[in-house]
Formats: C-alpha cells, structure tokens, sequence
C-alpha cells in the first residue's frame, strides 16, 4: 500500500506551562508524516522557503518519508506559527502566523505520488484539497481534515469536498459548527450523511469518536501523566490512524477496511498521539520507535478490554 | 453482599433543550438506588418531608431499594430542586435549591442495615458522611462522592473523610480543584495519596478515568444520539459501579476487589448512566430492565474490544 499527506510544513514557536521552544519543526503533514511512518513509507507534498534547514529534511528521510513532493521556494520563507497554551493545555491562542509560501500553497502531485492508495489532505482550503484529489489515479481511500475557518467561509466547497473523500477527521467543536448540533453524536451522524462513511471526531484529552457505517464506537485518549505540548497530537493521530490503516489493508491484500481494523487504527492514533505531547513539538515522535508504539498498544487495548 | 447507600432524596424541577419536568423524584441516593437496584438489593439512608408520595416510595420498593432506612420528618418538607441545563447540557444552571429537611440530615443507621459490606456515601457535608461511617460495623469497601462547596468550605474534614475511605468518586472539575492540579491524571494520583487506593473521576459525556492502584484506566461514555436529561447520570453512575461490583465480590465470595472486575463495575456505570440520560429524571432507569443493561454492556464491550 501506499500513502500520501499533502499539507503544511512550518516552523513552530511554542509556549506551553512546561516550557518553549522557537522555530521548531512542526506542520500538520510533518506531525502526520512521522506518525504514519513508524507504520510505512509516506509521501509528502508540501511547501517550504529556502530558509528550510537541511537538517529537518533528513529527519524526514530518515523515518521513512519521502520528500521529494516538499516543493521549495526560492526567496520564499518557511510557514511560521507562534502560539501559547493554557495552564491547563486544552485551549491555545495563536500569536502570530505568518503563511509566507503556504499562502499561494498550489500542491503538485508528483507522477510518481498519483497512484498512492490512501491520501490524506491534511487542513488547507478545500478547493486546495480538491486540486490534489484531481491529480490522483483514483486512491481507495481518502480523508480529510478542515477547521471552523473553512467550514465559516468556504462552506460550499467543503461541502463538495465532503462528496468526494471516504472519511472526515475533525474535532468536536468544528463538527457540531459545520452540522450546526449541540451534541457530538448526532454531529456525526449528520456528517456521515454528507458523504464520508467514516468520520472520526478528535475530543483531544477525552479521545475520539469513530463513526463508521452504522457504528458509533467512542475510544478514550491514552493517559499520559505529564503533558509538555499538545502541539500536532491532532495530525499525529491521523498520521498513525492512516499510517496502520494503510499497512494493515495492504498486509491483508485487500482494500475494504474492516471495522475493527478501523478501530484498531484509531487506537494506534490514540497512543501515537500520547507520545506526541510528552515533549515539544516532533521531538518525542522524532525518537519514538515502533516497539515503543507496540508496546503502549498492547496496553491501550488490554485496559479497555473488560 | 449488602449495599448501603447514605444520600439526598428530592424532588427536582428540571429544564432542559429538549423539554421539563416539574418536582420529579430525585436526589444523589434515589438515582443511585435505582441503578444499584439493577444489580441486586439496595439499603437506602436519607430523609424526607410528609409531603413525600407513597407512590414513590412503591417505586423505590418495587425496584429492590428498603426504605426502611428512610426517614419521614412530621411537618417537614423535602428537599427541593430547580435547574436549567444550557443547549449543549454540559453545563446547568440551579435555579432554586430548597434544603428544607436535608439541612439538618443526620443520618441514622438502621441497627439491621450497620453490617453492611458495601457503602456509599453520596454527596453531603464531609461531617455527615463521617458519622456514618461512625455508626458501621467495620464495611469492606466504603466511596464517597464529594463537591466542590466541601473542597472549599471544609477542607480539612474532607481530608479526615479521605484517609477513612477505600474510594472517591468526584467531577474532573472538583478532582482539580481538591488537589490544585491542572491535569486530570495527576489530580487522580494525588487524590490517591490522600487516601482512598481507588479513585474515579467522572468526566460525564466524556467518560470517567479510573485510579487503581498503580493503574490508570480511561473508559468513554457509553454513546447515546439523543440525550433528554443529564440530571443524575453521575450517582446512577456510581449506583450500577457499586451495586455490580457488591454483586460479583459476593458471588466470588471474596472480598479483595479484582482491577478486571472493578472495570467491569466502571463500564456498567457508563451504561447506566447512559440510559438515565434518555429520558427525565428517573423514568428511563426505572423502566431499565436487567437484560437491557446486560445487553448495552455486551456492546460497550464489543466495541472496546480492539
């Protein structure tokens, strides 16, 4: 199987209760790429400056993610984002976003990335979303992200984005904004209804919700007891999710995903996630290995198992 | 085993998005009543005014609760009620709250009901729940549930309430506020440290986090599509985790309480709490049926089976 994540790459400052750090290496397709590749090999398509540091594009390389889609702009600058989270983390306010090359981001799929079978198009415009889906021969299976800012202003296209992907990841909050519901469940149904059979709705510290056909299936977060920085816990777990999914389908040779292997993807974004916030920005998922991810895991699954 | 439970019983006015109800039997030990109920036979402690119905008392009755233990103050009047639950009902307001005769409640322990093995202290000025605890013969496995007005207005009895105690079970909000932590998992462990080996935090549509000993286990709620009325979703919560955790201890005839079991009381909770959700105040867990349960449980297991 193969798998592609087009989406932002940048240079995050952050500022959490446990500490800072300043242009580090963040975006949502580079959390989601070394998610997904403690699973499998990935496909990145994304934009950077020529101010993007080598060594960044040898971490990539070195867990398994391919970067010759990272398109770079000459005189151009990296994405930068500068936010500070609360005491207690669940909420952050951003401080300053400059999208230098991400602003007129027109990803270019390259031919050797068209026949990837599961695509995620991690936040960006739909109408931008879509343009990769023009570019692709046909994937198996699609997911998408968004955030309130598209579902307030660009609600027409996404609902033709909708249409046209297998499944949607969103939080709560963007979910029950886009369906216009006050309780979660009935948000995702009502998302299910416009297009994607499978729709996940991320809770953060309290999990996520899988809809899945007829299926309502809520999975907790991993407790962890010190979180650092919450920063890309999101991404990450659509990284592991499409990551596991991807590698399991393909290891079984077929391209119906099963509901519990759907579920089991969840759970391994779950604990890749939980990795993600034990340290600042990519760091920990930058060190984590896959026996490391076995292992936490195996212990997710034994403490739901009743 | 025996079951005692020691708490409020009222009558509520309750309006919620989806519609109201006007002086409906209530109160932390009802709800926690009819859930245990469902498991096996409940002592209920509390005290009501004369305008208390017969025909609650029959419902209680009739659902495996003996009221004998239950007070009636000649020319008093029963606790009273009034709260509005905002559009999303994870939020309330109270309207009017009319202690009445639960002012002055000092629990009296039947002489038949002081050899109870099982005990629950539902939420009452930390003084109260340890003079209960005064009049027990040596119980196996005492829980309290707590609130906020207690952390802040009595302090240091709660901590004296603690150290005497096999449980807690309290709101994340709370569990922060009793340990001034910022982080539910940390919160849970310092409450530990206070005392009680066993620690259950209560995150209502979000779930509950269970402390055992040196285990952590988050369990999500059980997902319900149409939520009518949250009010007494946490002590139903903490009827069925007794009354199914009493009920299996005695029908292992032993008395140390397995992690395995104490998740399966844990879950129980959560499909119990789920069904009381489903209709105003105590109608939907009234009509629940054994089966009923037994069945939600089989699927909230299922679907945590990954």
């Amino acid at each position: 199987m193969s798998l592609l994540v087009v989406g932002s790459v940048a240079y995050d400052t952050i500022k959490t209760p446990q500490g800072e750090v300043v242009e580090a290496l963040g975006g949502a397709a580079v959390y989601f790429s070394l998610a997904a590749g403690l699973f499998m090999p990935v496909r990145l398509v994304g934009v950077v400056g020529d101010d993007f540091r080598g060594a960044d594009l040898d971490l990539l390389s070195d867990r398994s993610v391919d970067v010759s889609g990272l398109e770079r702009v000459h005189g151009g600058r990296t994405f930068r984002w500068t936010g500070e989270y609360s005491q207690d983390m669940n909420s952050r306010e951003t401080l300053s976003v400059e999208l230098n090359v991400f602003e007129n981001f027109k990803p270019k799929v390259p031919q050797a990335f068209r026949n990837s079978r599961f695509v995620f198009l991690a936040n960006a415009p739909p109408v931008t979303q879509m343009s990769v889906l023009d570019q692709m021969d046909r994937p198996d299976f699609v997911m998408a992200d968004t955030m309130d800012l598209w579902i307030q202003t660009a609600h027409k296209d996404l609902l033709g984005l909708l249409r046209r992907i297998d499944g949607l990841l969103v939080n709560d909050s963007e979910a029950m904004l886009l369906t216009e519901r006050h309780n979660v469940i009935q948000a995702g149904r009502a998302i299910q209804d416009l297009g994607p059979s499978r729709v996940v709705i991320k809770k953060g510290e309290h999990g996520a919700i899988l809809f899945d056909g007829d299926h309502i299936v809520p999975l907790p977060a991993y407790p962890i007891v010190s979180v650092k920085d919450p920063t890309g816990a999101g991404d990450s777990f659509a990284g592991a999710l499409m990551g596991y999914l991807a590698c399991s389908v393909g290891a079984r040779g077929g391209l119906a995903v099963e509901p519990r292997v759907f579920k089991q993807a969840l759970g391994h974004g779950a604990v890749v996630a939980s990795l993600t916030c034990e340290d600042f920005g990519v760091r920990r998922i930058a060190a984590a290995s896959k026996a490391e991810v076995k292992e936490r895991f195996a212990q997710y699954r034994e403490f739901l198992s009743l």
